[in-house]
């Protein structure tokens, strides 16, 4: 099934305890595109760069297998983003933002890329969302990510893109601040309300979180926790992997089941969290896109074994393979 | 299997947004005590009170069947503590702390409870908690929480008591700081190194992590989220009572298996965790310990049963009895 996403392509200048680069690949539809393609779908990228952007970070996605149709080249320069993470590797503080050439992109979808059936919108103005969907024709899935840039500054607009998608991926500050109430179930209820079906709240090392609609309210809420990493390298593109594993997972579901019904289950969805959080679990463990540029699906299914590990209480065992370890004595 | 807690019996004068209450019945030990009572198992008190103790906040102990045999009553007054939340409920400001008679309290153990065999050294001094150790004949399991207190003045003997005991139950905050690191990884395997079995690190909202000792990294991790609650009215207890569910759950089982060796499992440890965590998430529900009078253990069952399916990501669907609902499309 094949995927689009629409959002930046940019260079990124980062500096955590662990190091530093300087304008190195990055922008949220390429940590999407990267993690998506370990899926196998398709991917199509909307995104614009400017004539300084250097070839090699092109074919690092075409090696990939990501469609380029859409990625516009405009004269200028690339967006270009500077943060700094001190210890605390929950929140980067944004040193420069240069807009350049992305301060006046508008996506167009090349035809071919009009007939998606999976769609991530990633954090880009809701004004440019609302674009891409009124040029998608008839998709499976619509997924959006936003910031809080956009609630302050296009609250309205960003309502009506939340009422207009299926499923709304954020974090948890957004998600409350979005809201109004430090309580996430009020803050879901409330976004729920305003049309999606499910909503999946990011918390960084604190996992990620789903409310969906539904009659049965125990079965409307899953949580999944972060993988355990002992060092965390650079948490930039955590969220947009998430993204990427979220719905190459999903895509790769309906293409197994391609008669089904143009929906996803809740269940799907819960397993789609986990390969998220696997996915940017390894995408935290260097800079940039270097750990997908390795990655590969063995490692990604010995990791979501894990989750089952980590999160399982019941002494019947059925989501392991060695089972004789689970109810060793504590040495 | 008897149990044995060791901790604080308070009058808490607390604010929330959500109300106030003065002198409310309060203490480490009280709310461990009626958490645990829960499960059965005979329960035994040390801690001291003032001559002005009311006498209607002993009955509310005895009619739990809590052992009170180990209360002193000092003349003087009571220990009182006043604090006070924000709408963020995961930090109290303390207000006031007045030690009164818990100043010069020395554990002393009546000669039956030094049988005891499941011990909880709450949040006091290291120094008593070792007092306590050292009257204690053969337990099978000793529990220690503490707190920062602790760490900043006392660190030292802290370490000895860590050594110590089987299994260290605290707040993250607490872990990082005693090692000294922003990785909860590297905390707890420095804390392991120091002795204990396994590491419980309380997260308040974002649940609760095991970390045990053991050859295979991965079963010796094991992840609960909170329970999702919409309104939280007082955090106090929150973590007495996480460890009451959690001992008492321990105890229960101990009893059950009464030909047992004298460790637990890791199995049993991560079941214990989820009962802490579904008492844990009763307590707050209420002022003081206004939820714990009335919870029986049919809702406890009820909500672990809702953390299998909040945790539950695989479609085979063993944990549930209404599988039905699992797969159901998003509405």
């Amino acid at each position: 099934m094949s995927i689009l996403v629409v959002g930046s392509v940019a260079l990124d200048s980062i500096q955590t305890p662990f190091g530093k680069v300087k304008d190195a690949l990055g922008g949220s539809a390429t940590y999407f595109s990267a993690a998506a393609r370990l899926y196998g779908e398709a991917v199509n990228l909307v995104a614009v760069v400017g004539s300084d952007f250097p070839q090699e970070h092109v074919e690092f996605l075409q090696d990939r297998g990501v469609n380029l149709d859409g990625l516009q080249i405009a004269e200028g320069k690339t967006f270009r983003w500077s943060g700094r993470y001190d210890y605390d590797m929950n929140t980067a503080e944004t040193l420069d933002t240069q807009l350049n050439v992305f301060a006046t992109f508008h996506p167009q979808l090349p035809d071919a890329y009009r007939d998606a059936e999976y769609v991530f919108l990633a954090n880009i103005d809701p004004v440019l969302q609302l674009e891409v969907l009124s040029q998608i024709r008839q998709p499976t899935l619509t997924v959006l990510d936003t910031m809080d840039y956009w609630l302050n500054y296009r609250k309205e607009t960003l309502s009506q893109a939340i009422s207009a998608v299926d499923i709304v991926l954020i974090n948890e500050a957004e998600a409350r601040q979005y809201a109004n109430t430090f309580s996430l179930i009020r803050a879901a209820r409330k976004i729920l309300s305003q049309g999606p079906k499910a909503l999946v709240v990011k918390k960084g090392e604190y996992g990620a979180v789903m409310f969906a609609n539904g009659d049965v309210p125990t079965q409307s809420f899953f949580f999944a926790p972060a993988y355990p990493l002992e060092k965390i390298k650079d948490p930039t593109g955590a969220g947009d992997s998430f993204a990427g594993g979220f719905i190459g997972y999903l895509a790769q579901q309906g293409h197994a089941t391609s008669h089904r019904e143009s929906s996803v289950t809740k269940d799907e969805i819960k397993r789609a969290i986990v390969h998220g959080s696997v996915v940017a679990s390894f995408t935290v463990e260097d800079f940039s896109v270097e750990r997908l540029r390795t990655l590969t699906m063995e490692e990604i299914k010995a990791r979501y074994r894990d989750f089952k590990v980590f999160t399982n209480f019941e002494p019947t065992c059925p989501w392991t393979d060695d089972c004789e370890h689970l109810n060793e004595k504590v040495p």
